[in-house]
């Protein structure tokens, strides 16, 4: 899928640092005034397309309404992101209620982008929509009751099945969260529902001690499958987000073969400790290629921007597996 | 199905009373320690069974965990209760992981009883199973993602599917709790998720301003489904659950056609307003009489027995339309 | 002002008993059913009126509705509760929107009845309205910005003004308060604010140690004004609501002279400690014979019914000066 | 009014920026430190004085105690702060108790300058006073009953009586707000008290969605009164306050013509989003010249320092209209 | 010590019942007016003295102050309770201070009665007293700093040191709490602290999943101290406390053999369900014949009186055994 | 003690400034990333150690767990720090359990260094060990019972006992926090609790009127001992920490003979407001020279970063006296 080579994003390690993951040096690639009518553009999903980039941004507009934005981009650095918000047609329903639209996911998948998202409908839960261009765009079922976040689809079928992360929550700032699967024969109806991992101890690893949730869609190793994921800490000034990784069964991807202790990536510069939401680093999506091994990973900082980091995945995994919980 | 007419569990309403329902006079029918080691026995769900009546009865034991026995009576009023609770083997999954089971739900559908529960997995959700014997059960997969509640299935499939009340919850003493509707083609994958109605606003119905959830069964009448639910208020010193009743569309349950305002029944007395959980009327099962027309409602009452309460079919459903929000 | 001295409604201190106050004997002297729709009638306002009594009364209906209510009775005990609410028409405003009424007050002064009520105008503050003849109402401007309860008017004016004590409070169930003291010309618009009593330390009296709010009209004595009060606990299962008095100066009412440290009336009996609201005794009204000094209080039992309890004025007194804080 | 048109602190729109509102470039023009014993000088109130301008400023000082200073200028952005608080003398009344003074805002009225602040008399209230010059300073009867915030007199008498906006609130940081209006025929007295605004819903205005206060003194507009306001939103990490504007009805100012639903400024710039409460941007004060149009807004930022922003008024008015909730 | 066996207070098991355990048919012993000034009696602690029987007695009196009160019995059920809180003159140190005293235990050690209690200094905290004659009371050092609760003496010295068990709290209704042991040398200076036990995971016994304290004084048997404890459970409406046991090491009474999972007792009576605190089981001491096996265990109901309830020491530590968590 | 004036860290205070503590201008002195593994290097003990200095650094790894780690500096300023953390070998007992270590303090006394620090051992609480050289060091029993932080010895004992200041705790973001001193006849034992000083009304010293706890080890002067401590504000976007100092008295320490109203520090510089929890100044070590009298305190900033601060000893003693609350 990857013959882009050229224009992969991509920053090589700073010399001196033997970081896993490093943060682009000309972060944050989105502002926050991205577009005219934005509040702030952050948690933001994308893909390869065409030979370039596109992808589904999330857009806050200046009343603080949420929304999903197409983009598009050459180089997946500089990005040309759209002044209006996807407008949904009707895909295998005709119920398209949406209050508000937040944290897209897109992965491609036999014969179309799939797109996921927080969707508003009596509270938030997981809306699943579709599109072949990027210009017309499909609403399908919501894939679960209420209250649910950070739904995110495994990029094939597993088991004949569509396959899907997700953190149940509640009705307000969640202060818990646990990852679980679930699965459809159909992405109409979903079930067989597993528990994938809850918080860590506190003692062991208090990044993620609060709740964990599912970031850019899971990346197929020979390790088994890459989830980079976001944890939670509760300090007395609030939450902070970080971003960690690990590693899922290929078959049997709710059981977890490593996870890492350490965290990968801490709110540590101004544009991710300060913002509309202070100290938050929330990864939606990643671009890699096969090729050369090189991870781009697109972040949403303080709520507010958007910002890069690099790994290379081979690097990674083995970062995962040696520093596993 | 009622050929039982002289065994029905049945009281008439009261001389000097107009209520719609009113309560058996020797409740609680079920005491706390009806059994060796119970705790209490409350949120409890009956069926007619081989000319004469079963259960699936709730049973904290003196531990005070949570699971579900069977019980069988020929009056409907006095019960056996097993002893043990019941043990469950594989039904169309072999993940039949259980922490604690809790508030079940049992109704008679195609060839078998279905039973659904509060379930832990990770959280509270909704447990499936079935029965053709109550002596064998299976256990299905879990309806949902956790966090869940009071799941309720409908007598008969709907539109070719089976069709399910819940109320999405918290990991908690969740203070939300909206009616929705799931369906689903197989008892295994779930979807087409509805809204089906919100607490009430505090100045119109306050005794279910904070929480709404279905109780029984619900039955199908000339004017829609007869949804009896439990609505809570939260007071100074607690929560308040008391009992109400809503008509839903034959063919679209997610439409309410009328849903009461005031309350059917609300914790007065000493076993209602006093025990582990005070001021708890909480529905879980209902016989009715086709041909009289006489229903028996079962409650759990303070979180610590079983009560029963009497009324006419007729009468209630046109209380309801008289009496709507 | 009292010439029914056969019909005031009183029963003699216990033998053996040697409290300040004691309970009416055949309490709940209202119940909650008294009237058909009645869900509870409780914290509840009575006045002689054309040689006998009337009476305003908070009714919360089935659906958990609060609104006021009159009533009538020969001797204070037994009580005809109309069944429909008041209706008010136009006072000194045109503005007389009210979402919903509870915990009335009444009090002759010059030439009517006025009442004042909690009263629900985008939240709660004090209402106001009058009448002659306990048949035609009229309401007049709130007298306060919400959020208030508890406001209770001087049976005359003080320095020329009209004097009302209130509690200021927020959107729920008020974990706080103070009662404060304010004065108007006419009856429309309120200033000269005065801060009366906060709560009592843990302690040094713990009945009274997270708010308190006034009761009855204030009784004119020779040692002040006589104001019985309401002061809350707050255990780990919920608020408890007892009975306190204090002595005010009869010029500035804003000062206290004396204040009981140790509670009137406390619950104890089931219709106080068991009810809608578990564990509440909250006075609203006082009928008081001059002539023998004869004082019979009627308090909110639960938020559920509504008891009697009695005192001699003097020995009151005396004990308030006695048992000050 | 106007005639210092040289003098009128100003910078006009950066070029290429299309906002109805832009920040001085020069931010903060009050540093935390600007006189000796401050902590941080922030929410602060400015008028036309003798062909200059004076202003009340807050101070809170090295031990967190919060006070109002005068302060004068020559050009609105270079301010000669007075090292001591403000002393008052008896008003319209002895009682002139001051626990603390915050928040003030300055108004021009008849033949006097009235100030008004939150007040510490027994919790947060609304303080009255007034100045002929600016050395001497006289305190009234406190407006209302605490617990009250943000008192905001309009600028002439309306209906003749003198009218003030204001947020009722709690004890503590106050987690709801809505704007509510109040009439007085003397400055002494208050009553006719009227809801003005809520908070927005989410899904409309989340910006809005906690609560709102009304800021500047509301200026006069041939489309009503433009009341330039904060709103409330509620992140995981802590409230975030923005800016917006209404027109409220020059006769009836209780009636909300139009409301904007974006807002007019929101934390952005590290002195807003870094300080003692971080991300907030509170108005208190805005200058205007009728013949230009041009508007000078006074904003408390982070709680620490004070900024400017510009608008042109009629612009400002045109994008409330078209922007309207 | 036991040659009282006449007169110990004693019931036999009622038929029929095969409980560990059981109340007293004339329960409570000790009303809440048992003596004239007391709003309630109940935590208290209770030894054989003389040929007879004395206690310590937690009096809350009108005013809702808490202290403790001698008093004397010669059948261990009808008591005689001092009008008069203790009055305690310097023990081991001249800092006596106390604010209040609350839920005493009582033990005899070598030459004299020690007494525990939460002490209020800055806070709850252990107090430590004794006496040599119920007339005459010295009080010692708090044993702990602030905040700590249910401080319970073991009866003799163990490893040469004395050993208490307590259960730090916080400064409210603590959410929280784990039994700790700490040891002395003599009485004055404690360390050596160890863990003893945590709340109970909600899957295996959800009646002590939220907090845990020691009750009587532990009773030293063959298979280890055992230690009568409470354990508290959090419902939507409140906290409800039960009593259980466990099994100490003899030596190192930090190791826990043995843990009831079931309890002993629940709330069940209305004298423990209905009252200051609604469903309260909280035992503070126990009498023992050693002969006889006989146990009589002391606990207050409801926060408001004192219960009694019996069992068989052979057969309780037997039921410890075959139950254990 | 102090032989090394040359290399005593200092900076002398900046022109025009007044104040009484000033920041060391090129604070940060100890990044984030001062170790390979570190998250944060903040909360942290220095001691002059062999003509030069030593500390104990509270390091959080990027698992963010805690703990402690030796460093040494030539100067004060540049710090080599150990990579891995300080490994204690048993002490005075056996028993050295932790979970984690945090928040050091250490101090020469007799023959020997003594270092405290936050353990957790089923809890937080007050951890004790000593080194003679920094290599090897010996961890004793645990001061107190959980739940207790800010455990601080003085340089010397008192009255022939070893004397700790500490600030009992609750199991997470403490709400509240007093000062209590104890003491030790052996380093094992403690006793003789007393009340050092509370927070500080509200009105009076807002900075402090949340919780207090005391900083570096306190400096004998002739005035008393010097404490230096911190305060804490909660603001409606979390707390604030800032720093003051008081004077207790030299043989009695547990009575306060000044003590600062104003802050001397308060979080104002970017790496103090922004972090891992923003807005905090927590001192916790200083050094001083006692002939120059010159003061450096180190102190954590937004628990991320160390910072220093300086003061001449002898003015920082005049400033508490004269603005002592």
């Amino acid at each position: 899928m990857s013959t882009l080579e050229k224009a992969f994003p991509w920053e090589d390690r700073p010399e001196n640092s033997k970081a896993v993951m490093w943060r682009y040096s000309q972060n944050p690639v989105i502002k926050r005034d991205a577009i005219a009518n934005s509040n702030s553009i952050f948690n933001s999903a994308v893909v390869e397309f065409n030979n370039a980039y596109a992808g589904v941004f999330r857009c806050d507009d200046k009343c603080r309404r949420m929304n999903i934005h197409t983009g598009f981009s050459k180089d997946g650095i500089n990005w040309e992101i759209n002044e209006l918000p996807i407008e949904f047609i009707a895909g295998n329903t005709e119920m398209i209620h949406s209050d508000y639209k937040y944290d897209p996911r897109v992965v491609w998948m036999e014969d179309r982008y799939w797109i996921t998202w927080c969707n508003g409908y009596n509270g938030p839960t997981i809306g699943i929509g579709y599109t072949f261009d990027f210009k017309t765009f499909h609403q399908c079922e919501n894939a679960f009751l209420p209250y649910n976040r950070n739904g995110v689809l495994f990029p094939r079928k597993i088991n004949d099945k569509y396959v899907m992360l997700s953190r149940p929550s509640d009705t307000g700032h969640t202060a818990f969260g646990d990852i679980f699967i679930s699965q459809s024969p159909d992405m109409k109806f979903w079930g067989e529902h597993r528990h994938v991992m809850s918080p860590a101890p506190f003692e062991d690893s208090a990044w993620q001690c609060m709740k964990v949730g599912a970031g850019p869609i899971p990346i197929e190793t020979k390790d088994g499958w890459l989830m980079i994921y976001h944890g939670v800490l509760k300090s007395c000034n609030g939450y902070v987000y970080a971003m960690g990784a690990a590693l899922l069964d290929i078959d049997k991807p709710w059981e977890v073969k490593y996870r890492s202790q350490p965290y990968l990536l801490t709110p540590e510069t101004p544009y991710e400790c300060m913002g509309d939401v202070p100290n938050v680093v929330f990864p939606c999506a990643a671009l890699h290629d096969k090729e050369t091994g090189k991870l781009a990973v697109y972040y949403g900082a303080a709520d507010t921007v958007t910002g890069m980091a690099f790994a290379q995945i081979e690097e990674l995994v083995d970062w995962v597996k040696e520093n596993s919980l």
